[in-house]
């Protein structure tokens, strides 16, 4: 068995390949060549162990993670894991990934991919609301997918906006990295704007004129009680593209504007469409993930393909 | 995080050690002091793959097999998999175990339980009867728990009868190990029997005089569609012990003696009551287990301290 943390990732891939994986998945899910049972929750205390099985044609895997919300008083990450990967004829292990990493691999590339298809391609400035480990991931892949000269950062709870404005600008030396001063001034900055936060509240300011013409990727709610968008997105966009049929039951920023009334069920678009080369011509966009199972499987296998071919990781005496 | 493969375990711990730490899991168990959700089976085509959590107070843990029924047509055991053993306050991966052997080795320790608690101290005769996995790994233990001096084995449907009793012989040279020709013939040249066998029809003889006085510990029924044990077994024992509760849901040789009404409800004991000092003046008895994820659990977190202290395993660099 391969072992393979987050070095061997960038060894082993490119971004645009990840991105590349990430199309490929959203093919096989439009041909249904696969099987995803549901993730499993387990809860103990505040803490939660979640198992993600998915197989496909050619591979079967779970990503197993565990997210203590706590970790950071003791400096830890809240999720840590693993991603296993099985031989589909026998079952045996074949690979194991490090499975935050994998988490901010597979995240950041299907924004990017959002922008691949949801954002013209001459578009130079780009905002990022959010600056934990998916604000970062989403501007590196972001970078990949247009080629932005400007990036505007904002996060109202941090206090480390300074710190990652140096990270960011350190990976992406020809951008221009700025710290934003509210997400008005993101928004107002920038022609492509990527939430990523856990927010209950909105973070896009509720402001129809504001938010006219821009192109949303709208990466936090995974949850119903989480919300990064405001009524007026709702009321100007045509549609809403998302990346899995189940986001309509998980994401606040789904379940609420159906409630309320905002937007129609009929809007709510499968953003394969685009992929597979419907002409998008909406001048506000929005782009909703939450995520599958089927995306890790998927990127896992092209970075245990590539890490094999290139001798990397660590080989594990079962 | 430590990976620690079957040469790991052996060097790491004794199998006495590992019956301890069993008992220490009966402990915890009957004190409640545990957090075990459902196993859970994800069914694809004819193939299983498995998901066993459970929490203790020190450690938490997954075990993850895979069981794929056609694998000895490919040279490949049925079972493979991984333990995964997480830090009780950050949730991070600290340990990883190779699954088959860990079940292996805990069934077994199981079984040599069974055997410390409820057979005389004076026994020397054992039988074996089912030479798979768990046929050799419970006798290894069995001869630990008491000086068996000839162990006769038997398996209806092997042809690898000779190379199991030269496998046997090897790992246990101070005792004969002979191969007998039918289940009657093991039954009667023993003081105690042990079931390691998938059969869903009895492997033992439906014949009360033979049965008198033995031991009898029943490893193979997992579900309720296996039989080991006939009739004749449940009308001389004055209790059936059992490993856990649910044990009654799970196993045929437990739900068909009771809806044929061979056994009442009441006759059902916990196996701990035996561990916590009941004597035992039973002529025949029978302890049947079923086994659950807090066994992997204790057994686990056993191995993998004894393997840090003596610097045992792999290191993997997550």
């Amino acid at each position: 068995m391969l072992y393979l943390n987050e070095h061997d990732i960038k060894e082993a891939v490119s971004l645009d390949e990840i991105m590349d994986a990430i199309e490929k998945a959203f093919h096989i899910y439009e041909k249904d060549a696969f099987f995803m049972p549901d993730r499993i929750h387990i809860d103990k205390d505040q803490n939660t162990l979640l198992y993600m099985p998915c197989f496909s044609e050619s591979i079967f895997g779970t990503k197993i993670l565990t997210l203590f919300p706590d970790n950071p008083k003791k400096n830890e990450p809240v999720t840590n894991g693993l991603m296993l990967l099985n031989d589909r004829e026998t079952g045996k292990p074949v690979c194991m990934i490090n499975g935050a990493s994998i988490t901010a691999y597979r995240t950041g590339a299907v924004g990017g991919v959002g922008i691949r298809y949801t954002s013209p391609q001459n578009v130079k400035n780009l905002g990022v609301i959010g600056t934990g480990v998916q604000g970062f991931y989403q501007t590196l892949y972001a970078c990949k997918a247009r080629n932005f000269e400007k990036v505007t950062v904002f996060d109202a709870y941090s206090q480390k906006l300074p710190e990652f404005v140096l990270r960011l600008q350190k990976e992406l030396p020809n951008v221009e990295i700025i710290a934003g001063d509210s997400s008005e001034e993101v928004v107002k900055n920038s022609d492509v704007i990527i939430t990523a936060t856990p927010s209950t509240e909105p973070v896009i300011p509720n402001d129809k004129e504001l938010l006219k013409g821009k192109h949303f990727i709208a990466i936090g709610s995974y949850k119903p009680t989480m919300h990064e968008y405001p009524q007026a997105i709702f009321e100007i966009i045509e549609n809403l593209y998302i990346d899995t049929e189940f986001a309509t039951e998980e994401s606040g920023d789904i379940i609420t504007p159906l409630e309320e009334g905002w937007i129609k069920e009929a809007q709510i678009k499968p953003f394969i469409d685009l992929v597979n080369g419907k002409k998008l011509e909406e001048e506000t966009t929005l782009f909703k993930s939450v995520g599958m199972g089927l995306f890790d499987v998927v990127v896992s296998e092209l970075i245990y393909t590539k890490a094999k071919e290139k001798g990397l990781g660590q080989v594990i005496n079962l």
